[in-house]
């Protein structure tokens, strides 16, 4: 129900999505009468994957987490979650209030063993690739600690989607010296050094978009101004673009020409195909969606906790995590 | 001496700069020799407003900066900061080794009363115009108070150099409400909102390059991170967008047609003409230019420079600082 667009949005991607993907059951958890209705204006006929789950309330976009958690306890995101608590679903996907999101699948998921805080965790373009980074701002008061887990938690994400078994993790830093950054990025350091981890060491802003590394771990205030600012400079970049080819006839002309290759280029950046954040450290798959979400970028969001299910990307985090944990360097000795 | 490059840039830059600005006089400050040759090089007829000061010392780009300050006590850079210092000079431009630069200028130059540490503010450009975002990476470690001072300081840049009384301060975070961000940040809003400064309140990174405001305060980790970000993602999308040209004879031939209109776009996100950071709170002035500049790029560093003797920032600062402070809360009262 939730997003800037609501069941708007979101029922017709589910129901498209079904359509490609044979092999996926969806429920739509939210009031009945508005997810019907949205089913009705699309005219699909009965479809056994694709069935209906009641909730009375819905939490807003602006409703703080904690009153969410506290007085909705029928709210469309508390019943889905609740539905991947008891094993009714594998996946839970929303585009609502980030925070109500966050407080409310740490309520009712718990963490894995091990993992204080889950962590939202993106995939991001490269030059030659993509890369996943974590976190995006479900934390903002980080420790060393936190930030290892961050690491161990995208380490295995990678090593589930991408079949890749020991990705490169990189800590994002403002210089790749040793005795560079703040001392909570120092500390996470020596913890990452002491373990089995495959760490690339510190890295800089522009490593993200270079693909140093298979994963770059940032605290939750760091990360979203990364990934927030990305967006503004892409948004300015696209309007300068766009202002130079209406200078004049001859550059409206060039426009034209170029058009096809400005429009594939457009495709590639396009940010929608990066759509659907992982909550990871939960017990159970999270997914959330840019609350702007249309359509096509709320399908990419379906994609991804498919993949997320199909890849068995918890057992891998919670299997990672006892590994590690076995040979983990006293956290002590660092501090 | 210093930068990636050396005299073979800031010698030909500070000549060239001359040519063009009659009204300003440069001390090349270096070991004589070195100097001397990249003027014969140039075959510049002597030049009354071009002068030659000796220092038998440089900072290496890796030197530690406390090393560096302790043991290097003729180096280019110690010198040049002492001329503004005695003042022969009204501002030093270094390319050199930043650490060292700001542990320099803090030692010989002193911080400005009530300024607890400099800030490196830099320009960026924005859909409409460009904002001033500080700090950039001078301190990694901030309490609300160093953030309320990068404020004023930031504020007082501005109206100095842009003829802007009263310049609008935005506080980056990740999302617009109050209740949002970490510690440090929530009680920085207090203080700007208690004070007289024009604080608009809390941004998010997309706000740097929409121009939301005048003045982009935040941590030099946290400013660091989005502008090397923003560094990385440039690079990527001017990598794709050659790319995409390249693909086929029909995409070349576009890109040939399309190539006055890319030109016009490059030169106008032309990173060079930012170059040039301003590091602020000192009883001095000194521009922080990118080590790796080019040419074109010092030369705009030292624009920045005269801009700012001319535009009395210095001078600014203090007297904001001196009335802000007969204004200002207790900073008990929001802790």
């Amino acid at each position: 129900m939730g997003g800037d667009h609501g069941p708007h949005v979101t029922v017709p991607s589910a129901v498209e999505h079904l359509q490609h993907d044979t092999e996926t059951n969806i429920i739509l958890v939210g009031k009945p009468e508005i997810v019907t209705k949205e089913l009705d204006k699309l005219k699909v006929s009965p479809n056994p994957r694709l069935r209906l789950h009641p909730a009375s309330e819905v939490v807003g976009m602006d409703e703080h987490p904690a009153i969410a958690l506290r007085n909705k306890k029928d709210s469309s995101m508390r019943v889905a979650i609740k539905l991947v608590k008891k094993g009714e679903a594998q996946a839970c996907i929303s585009a609502g209030n980030t925070g109500a999101l966050l407080a409310t699948s740490r309520f009712v998921l718990k963490t894995i063993p091990g993992i204080d805080r889950p962590a939202l965790a993106v995939i991001l373009p490269t030059i030659s690739g993509h890369t996943y980074v974590l976190d995006l701002g479900a934390n903002v008061n980080c420790t060393a600690e936190h930030l290892f887990q961050f690491g161990m938690m995208g380490a295995a994400l990678v090593a589930s989607i991408e079949n890749k078994p020991n990705p490169s993790i990189g800590l994002l830093n403002i210089g790749e010296e040793e005795i560079k950054g703040n001392d909570v990025v120092k500390q996470a350091a020596e913890l990452f050094r002491s373990s089995d981890l495959n760490f690339y060491g510190n890295i800089e802003g522009d490593d993200i978009y270079r693909g140093t590394t298979n994963v770059v771990v940032c605290d939750g205030f760091v990360g979203n101004v990364a990934l927030k600012t990305s967006e503004g400079l892409a948004q300015m970049l696209a309007s300068y673009l766009r202002e130079e080819f209406k200078q004049s006839l001859f550059t409206r002309l060039a426009g034209l020409v170029a058009l096809p290759v400005i429009n594939a280029f457009r495709r590639r950046v396009d940010h929608r195909q990066y759509n659907g954040a992982s909550l990871l450290g939960l017990r159970g798959v999270v997914i959330k969606s840019h609350g702007s979400a249309d359509s096509h970028a709320f399908r990419c969001a379906i994609k991804r906790a498919v993949e997320e299910v199909r890849g068995g990307t918890l057992r891998n985090i919670v299997e990672h995590i006892e590994t590690l944990q076995q040979n983990i360097a006293q956290p002590a000795s660092v501090e």
